[in-house]
Formats: structure tokens, C-alpha cells, sequence
């Protein structure tokens, strides 16, 4: 850790600050320039904020030396982890393409959905039984009774499922229908959940906020993976700024980023990404080009039927129409699809 | 609602939409401009999202012409709302102030506290005693012990207790101790915890989320105040940008925006919105100056030594000069403190 | 134009919105719902801000319907718009790369650009004669010498020249030298250079400001094409958001939203979207997959030695190496490069 | 400057560091923990960017520890800077009104403007002679007709005269009339502009870019300094974020950050800061109680017809009202009005 003092800062601020150093448990060195003392401390403790230090008499500013997440730290295994579920890797040379519907909404809709994203190469089939919806009176999901449609349709079709997980209570049920359970981008930091699926022995697919920072949601991979469970991927969707032309900013820049700083595999949704089902087919092949190891999309049999998100969710046919265009873009990147 | 069709929209795409339109319900006006086909839509459905029709072909926008909030709405109560609680009343001419350390840490400290605060003015304590932590091994609250200790400091003082509660399994415990039920930023969007606390009968402090919009504030609100709660309080703590020099940026601006739109109380919290103590005295000032009916500030007898966020408290005689300061800003909007 | 007024409005207000709009010389459709009257205004005015009518009384919104931009929409030429130069086309079936270093130093680097972008397929050799710097002590460019120097290279090697000018005085300059002439982001709203351009009878490259809404870029385009200077091509160059782990949030999905909204071609420039060398390759190769007309794409050979932007500038082998990643990617979106 | 090494970093790239360093002139301590080695950098050198460091192999990251700017820094002069002109101090106990029309429309409406602004005690007028619109067709204010209307209305009631600059061209003019110039918001990082009002010896107003940082605004404030123009006040006036219910979200904030960081006043400019005539009074008050040295706000007679700005102008009467309100809160602070 590096405290830098003001120009000029007072020795008895000085000080005081390497006391506070001290007995935190750190060995503290001490520098001075022309301008500046820069106090370095070496020790055990990283869990401070280093707002605490900046707000001491005579301190400019603080600098955490060593990242705040260690586990999901490129540095952990640099050679990237590749998560193995029956003979689907995630993570490696093949970019797994995960599609369906937003909910699950009866038996035949998710059949037809599983057929259609089976025959174009996906190799997993989302869809959400319990949905948070804005209002109140909007359709809320099928519950278990969508988990089980859920898991008959892929089991027919040779697919593995990914389905979200709102509570903690929900996980037993969950483990039970899905091979990759989905943390929302709301969820992100519910510490409490992520605690629970450290203890999970199935992988977790971990969605950033809309506000979160790339560094912000290592962090909550380090806390799932600080209870044992180190199968996580990451998922970037779109993030909040002041563009309003589409509903969020996907950020594209967060694969490559991601990809420096953690050996965890890294998924790009481009349907909620864009909310819109016309820009969902450029922002999957930039996603791809970008170097995501997967893709998470809607895709509906009648879109402007669907009980939620209809308008970011693919025909049929669109589908089929950007796998094709993936295949050659993974060629660019030394991939298949 | 309205739809506005591209220059030159073909026939068919309009009376695609037109035929949408009536199959949910609405009455539709047309009107043809020299540029533009617009569709007026009048009818009994609310609940739906404009995109649905931005991306059927020929269309230019899509506007919701009726809030999507109603009871939250400042129409709905055009005198605004006063939750009364004892003799406190929030939302009326006095600006009330709620404060006290970030976490309930042991009987001392919360003593300390509530003399201190209640000494300068304040009518209600603050202190949490499940702290949601980015760390797992963090400081993680008191509990039930903690809220224990926070309601006799409150009632040897004459507060009223305000706590956090963070997910729906601790609501029946936090009805046993705090007068005030606290949704922290996170939890704005955690419906399932919304629609129990619209069950409740105690007022509620929602806080805004860091990248919410005061729409998507005022229908959470909505949420709660569907369930039959009406004692809402808003509460605006800073909203993540690109500014870098505080942790967030508090939105002072927000208060007279709710202001108009709703008829809520709203309170500011300058600790979390600012993030550093020495920032926490303007910005308590500028909110009461902007119209703020209450503040929620971080107080500690020793925040260098607090278990958290003690980078943000305030020293007791920081308070005292800042409850002094806020005396003479409230004469100036015609309230008192 | 559409005013929709409050609840219950009162009926003087709606008089009085009315009065407004035909005194600016709308005709007006009064339309009276259950719960909110809409007032439709159809006229030769364009040019207002909606603002003007939300702050006066029982005003709840109003919406501009037809957009604000005309030649630069979409609508105007609905086949896209292509710019030729000599042999090039920019806008057309051929993805057109543009590439060199920040600035222009001395011949010999310049010769070394050009041969080596000119050798790998680019056909157009950025350079920069005149650099805003934020440090008064840092390196401001070659001025005159190095437009003399950059055209004599790019001749030499058969390339266009690409050149920033950055104030009216410098228009003359540029006109004898380049044959595209750029607008920085920091300049996209000088409305006198941009009026200036409108003149001039050369392409011009407008970047996006990287705080500039889509539709504030195409405003800007508008103002130059009101001139009678129809070539006008747009930069995606990235956008400041919250996200601190790169410079700026390259928005990628900008490319398709401009495709729809506008016939103008669309550039990418990964390098300044990025800020840093690694991530050049997989935003550029993510531009071109999301349907870019070209890039922008900084390289040096000595990028160590760079007297500006060294660390977002790519050494020559990898830009050999991303032009063959795009050639592959060019197809998968049936372009070539 | 510090460079952290990545953990277990090869020793050749710790060397490759070090000799960049040594080779701008750096002395370099090393210091080697148990994760990560760090290098301390001393030197004459600060005029470059941490990034250069950051792309290089093995390297974590880099901070620069004196800030990059000197002159505008609190520490230059740590008591703080009173700008004087005639009797009025810009900086000083008292709190400084500038109020005026968006722009000079004619000499009556300059000189009723002056009548009610001096009546209510504000010590300058604002008035602009050039528009920057963002329509070619709009009013683009009267040029120096303007500002000598402008000129005599301030005269005859006692007022000094603070208009925008808007390009290098403009400056002679502008010192002619008036006394103290103003760089607008898009031309904050206009270094040309900049250079040149360094070598004017009249005082400056600088106006926050709405996506600038603080610590660029203070760059921005150095390069007019390093000129020899230490007369510079800095204005807040509204940042672009994710909100939409107001035009900017003003950053009251930025008011006491400023303070600790710099010895320059800084002013608050509400009617940019809200674009909305309803919001300038509450955000005017909140930045005085946050400790604004001084207030831009926009009045007009008869805002309904101004010719630019007409929503954000406050009525003389709200103007009246707003000056009470000033006088009580400057009280709280410690300041008179």
C-alpha cells in the first residue's frame, strides 16, 4: 500500500499516519522527494478502504498495491480456466453459444425454441422461470414447473440448461434443473447469495451490474469463489451512460479487459446488451471478434407474442442467419463455433 | 400512448401497428402530418414497454404519454405527503434529521451516539445491524443483539430508530426494533423485498440505487405503495459518473425533481453520497437548501476506530457545528430544525 | 410537435400553450383523453427547444417528432452514402483502413509509415501537422512541414492523407495538403469550423465528441451538410463513462444505431476508443464485425519512441497481423478489405 | 511516479522499466515486497502520461504522484485567491451575484436586465454578443453592438461586465468592454483560446466542460496560468450523466472539492446547471450553502420571448426572491451577499 502526503505535509501528520500503519500489522518504508513523502506498507491485511487514509490530515492520496481479488486474478492461472460440463467447454477453443427464450412460457414454446437453437449449433438453452419484473401485475414465470419444461426440452434436444437465480432459497431447485446457474445483473452484489454458491458445486454464470466496474465485478467472483466454487463465468451486458439511442452501452472493451485481468471465461449477452433485436446481430459478431469465449441470446418463435423482452429476442431465422456469420468471425480468431 | 411512423411509412407497417394497438385494448386516433403518421393510443393497458413497438418496422418512436407511477405521482397527492410518527413528522415544515454511526458495534458506542445526536437536535438514530460487506471477512453486523442495543440508546434519548433491512427474511425482526425500515441502494430493484414492505405498516427510507433514474426510483416506490404502504420516504445518496474525486456524485438536484413529481418526503444523504467526512458539512447544507425534508448522516464518537465507513462519519462536534449551520439554512426555505 | 399536458390541467394553461403554438405558426389538433389532453402542432418551425414549452404551467412532457437532423437522416438517401476519392470508396462494398502515426515527426518516419500501412492494404495514411496538447511544454506539431511531408509519403506509396485541422485559419492549409479533412472530437460542436466545412469541397471525418449523444454527432454533420458539403463520414472513438480500466467505453453498438438513423458512412478508431495497444486488436476487429465503413488506426515504428500517444499506437507486424484478421471478418459481413 | 510491477514479473521487464526511466531522467528506487515489486520514480520530468508506462510488459500499473498541475493547486497558495476588481472581490467574504440576460437582444432589454439585477444586488452583468447555436439559423447574438449595449447598461448602474469569449480572434474586442471574460464550457480545453487569455491581464471565468473532471478543469486553469494570468475563478455549470429529468446534473460537489484542491474561487452557474427556470432557485441556494464564492444565473424580463435560454432565465421577480433567500444561507457560512 502507498500513502503519498501533501507537498509540505506537517512530520506530526506524517506520523500519525505511519502509527495508523503500524498498527494495522504493516511494515512501513518511508520515502522523500523534492515534493512529497510516499510511505509504502508491506503486510498482511488488503480488506481496507483507502478512503480511510485519504481523509487523515497532510494525506494527497492512497493506492492499493495489491488487487483487492486474488483468485479471479489472471496471475492466479495464467493459462485461463476452462470450465468442463460433460463434453461442453467453456473457456476454451470452441465459443459456446448459449440461446433461447427470456421466460420459460409452456411446453411448446420452449420445445420449439430448443429445436431451433439445437439445429444451429448452440449448446445450451436458457430461460428464466422466476422473472423480477418491474410491475407487479406482469407475468412472474413458471416457476418449477418451467424448470422442468426447461431441462425436458434441452434433455431432448442435447443441450445443457443455464437459468437464473433470484434467492438464496431458490438454489436447491435450481441444482436440481440447471447445469449453470445465472446471477442477474442485480443480484451482482448480493453478497449473501454469492456466499451460497461458493458452496455450490455446479457453475456459475455471474452477470455484471449496469453500474458495476470490470474491477467490481471480479470482486464478486472473488466471493464466490472464495467459498470453493471456481467455476464462474462472467457476463458483460451493457452498462448505464448517457447515450440513449440504445437502452444500454454494451461494453465490447470489457472481453479484452477481462481476458488481461482474470483467467475466467467471459460471456457477452448482446440481447440485453442492446435491447433491441435489430442491433443484436452486429453486437454478437463484435462480441465474438472482440474474443468472448460465449454468447447468451433470446431467441423466440414469435417475438411479438412473448410474454417478456420481445423485442430484443431473434426469430428463428435471424439466428440462424448470425450463426453462420459467427462461424467465419470465429475462423479470424483462431475459433470454431 | 403514441407512435410516431417514419417520413413515408409504408401503409401496411402502419396498419401493422394500428392492428397491435387495438389487439391490446386501445382506442386509436390517427393523424397524418406532412412528414409523419402519428398514432394516438388511448386505452386501459399501461403496463408495457415503448421498444415493444420501436422495433416493428416503419416505426420512428414510441411515447408513454401516462407516468408509469400513479400513486407515487405528485398528482396523486398534490399537497404532499406528511408520515407522521409520534410527534415526528416527516414531510411537513421541520427538516428532519436521522443520524448516527454506520454499524451498531457495541453498547457503548451506540450510547455515545444517541446522546450526541439527540443533544444536537436530531430526532431519529441511525445504525445497521446486518452490514451487506464486499469483503467476507468483514465486519458483518451485529443482528438482532445490535438492533437491540440501538432501540434502548433510542428510547433513553427520545429517537425514533431507523435500520436497514436487507433481505425479506429479517423484515418481522426489524418490525420488532426500528420505527423506520431502511431499502439500502442495492436492494431499490429487489422486488420480492418491495412487495413485502408494501404489506408493512411502518414507513419506509428507499434509497435510490447509484445508476438509478428518479423514474425507476419513484416506481419502485410504486411498488411498495401498491401493496397498501403509502409511507414512503425517497432518499437520494449519489449517483455513479465519470468524476472520479468523490465516490459518488451526490445529485442535488434530485430533491426538487422529486419535489414535482411526487409527492414523497425525500431525504438526502450526504455520508454515502459524498463518501468523505470533509464533504459531508457543504453537501448537508446544500440539500437542506435544495429543499431536502430530512437528512441521514453518519455520526461516531471515534471514526478512525469504527468497524466501518468511518472515512464518512462525522466527529460529534462536526455535527454540532453542521446542526447549527442547518438551523439558520432552513430559515431561509421557511422550515426550522 | 406533440405537448402533452398534466393531469387535470387547467384550462387557461392549455389556452395559453395553444396561444404559443400558433403564434410560432403551428396548426393545432386538441386531443382529450381520460386523463391527459395531448396537443398535436404541425408547422414550418423546427427549431425549438421542447424545454421552452415543459417549463410553463400544466406541462407535463413535450416531444419533437420530426428530428431535428434532415439531410443527414436515413430517410434522405435511404441507399447510404458513398465517398469517393480518385479510386477509393468509402461507404461502399470495401471496408477502408486509414492508418499511420499520431503525429507526423520527421520524413523518415513518415516514409516508414506509409510503406508499411501501404503494404498491408491501408488506402488512406493518417498524420497529424498540428496537436492539441494539454501540456503548453509538449510536442505541437510539424505545422506545414508535415503536411508536406505526410503528402509526399502517401504519394509515394500510392495512399490518401487524412489530416485534422483544427481552427478555421487552418482550412487553406489543409485544403492544399489532405485529401479528408478531420474534425477532433473536442471540435465536434465549433459550429464555425463545422460551417466553414460546409464550403469547403472536400470529405470531411467528424469525430464524436466523447460526451456527444448519436444524435448531437448527427447534428453536427447536418451543420456541414447545410453548407452544401453532402461527404461527410462519422468517427466512433469512444465515450467517457463511469468504467476507469479503459480511457474511454469505445460504444460499438454506435456503428449499427448510425446505420439506421443515417446514410453517412461510419469509421471506427479503436486506437484513442482504447487508449492502449492491446486492445486495439480486438476493438478494430469488432468495429468491423458490427459493420464499419473503415478505421482509423494509429501505428508507429518505434512506438516506445513516440513524440505522442505512443502507448495506443500499434508496432507494424501487429497491424500486419490485424488486417489479416479482418480479411476474414470482412466476409462473414460480405465486404472485403 | 510509482510503477507497480505485476506479481512475479520477469526481472527483464523490471530492467526495461528502469532504464525508461533512468533514460527520462529519473533517479529510481526499487523496492521488492512479497507480491510485487515497486518502483519509485524522482525526477525533473512530469509531462507524461502513466498509460506509456502501463502498456509496457510486466507492468501493473503506474501513478503519478505530483499533480500535474502547480500553479492552480491549493498549496501555491494555501490562504486562497481574492480576484479584485475596482471594489468588488471575487473570492472574499462576500458572495458574488453575476446575473444577466443569455444574450444581448437589444438596449432596452439590457438596460431593464441592469435596473433589476443592480436593484436586487448583484455586482455584474452577463450578456452574450456571440451565440454558438447549434442551428445555423438561430439568433447569433449582435457582436460588438451587443457588448457595447452591454457596456453602457453596466455603467449606468454601477455593474461590471463578464461575457464569453469564443474564439482567439474575439479577445481584443472582448477586453474593450468588458471585465472579466468568459471561455465557455466547449472551449474548456480549447488550449489556443487558452494560451492566448494567459497573456491577458484581465480575469478569467472558466467554465467546466460537461464531461471534464475536476482535475482537468484544474489543467485547463494551469494553462492560463502558466501565461502569467493568475486571475482565474473556475464555474460549475451541470455534468452530463445517465439522468434525463434535467438537462445536466450540476455537481454541487464539485464546490468543495475545488476548494481543498485549489486556492482559485469558484463560481456556480444554475441555469446551465438545470436548463430549467424551476430548478435555479433550489440549486442556487444549495451551492451557496456549499460554499460557492460567487453565482451565475440567468434573468429576463420577459423570458418567454428571450431569444436564447428563455426557459433557464428566472423572472426578475424570482430573481428578487432568490437574493433574500441567498442572504439568510450566505449568513450560515460565514458570508454576506
Amino acid at each position: 500500500m502507498l500513502v503519498v502526503m501533501q507537498e509540505g505535509a506537517a512530520e506530526s501528520h506524517i506520523q500519525k499516519v505511519i502509527d495508523r500503519l503500524v498498527s494495522m500489522g504493516f511494515i512501513v518504508h518511508r520515502s522523500s522527494g523534492v515534493l512529497h513523502t510516499v510511505l509504502g506498507g508491506v503486510g498482511p491485511v488488503n480488506d481496507f478502504d483507502p478512503i480511510e487514509f485519504e481523509v487523515m490530515a497532510g494525506v494527497k492520496e492512497c493506492h492499493r498495491i495489491v488487487s483487492p481479488y486474488k483468485l479471479a486474478s489472471r496471475h492466479f492461472r495464467p493459462g485461463g480456466t476452462v470450465i468442463k460440463i460433460g463434453d461442453v467447454e467453456i473457456g476454451g477453443s470452441q465459443v459456446i453459444v448459449m440461446a433461447g427464450p427470456c421466460s420459460v412460457e409452456n411446453r411448446d414454446q420452449i420445445e420449439q425454441a430448443a429445436e431451433a437453437v439445437a439445429g444451429d449449433g448452440a449448446k445450451v438453452i436458457r430461460g428464466g422461470a422466476f422473472k423480477p419484473r418491474s410491475s407487479p401485475y406482469s407475468f412472474q414465470g413458471l416457476g418449477e414447473d418451467g424448470l422442468r419444461m426447461l431441462r425436458e426440452a434441452a434433455d431432448r434436444h442435447g443441450l445443457l440448461v443455464v437459468s437464473e437465480v433470484m434467492e438464496q432459497a431458490q438454489i436447491p431447485l435450481l441444482l436440481n434443473y440447471a447445469d449453470i446457474l445465472q446471477v442477474g445483473a442485480r443480484n451482482m452484489q448480493n453478497y449473501n447469495l454469492l456466499r451460497q454458491l461458493g458452496e455450490v458445486r455446479k457453475p456459475i454464470l455471474l452477470k455484471r451490474g449496469i453500474s458495476a466496474t470490470i474491477e467490481e465485478l471480479l470482486l464478486s467472483a472473488e466471493y464466490i469463489m472464495s467459498g470453493g466454487n471456481y467455476d464462474v463465468m462472467l457476463c458483460e451486458r451493457g452498462i448505464r451512460t448517457f447515450e440513449t439511442s440504445t437502452r444500454n452501452t454494451m461494453d465490447i472493451s470489457a472481453i479484452p479487459v477481462v481476458k488481461s485481468l482474470s483467467h475466467l471465461p467471459i460471456i457477452a449477452d448482446p440481447s440485453h446488451g442492446t435491447g433491441r433485436r435489430d442491433k443484436v446481430l452486429p453486437m454478437a459478431r463484435a462480441a465474438v471478434a472482440a474474443g468472448a469465449d460465449g454468447l447468451l441470446i433470446e431467441v423466440h418463435h414469435d417475438p411479438d407474442r412473448a410474454l417478456s423482452d420481445g423485442a430484443q429476442s431473434l426469430h428463428p431465422a435471424q439466428f440462424t442467419e448470425l450463426m453462420g456469420q459467427l462461424r467465419t468471425i470465429a475462423k479470424a480468431v483462431d475459433r470454431s463455433i
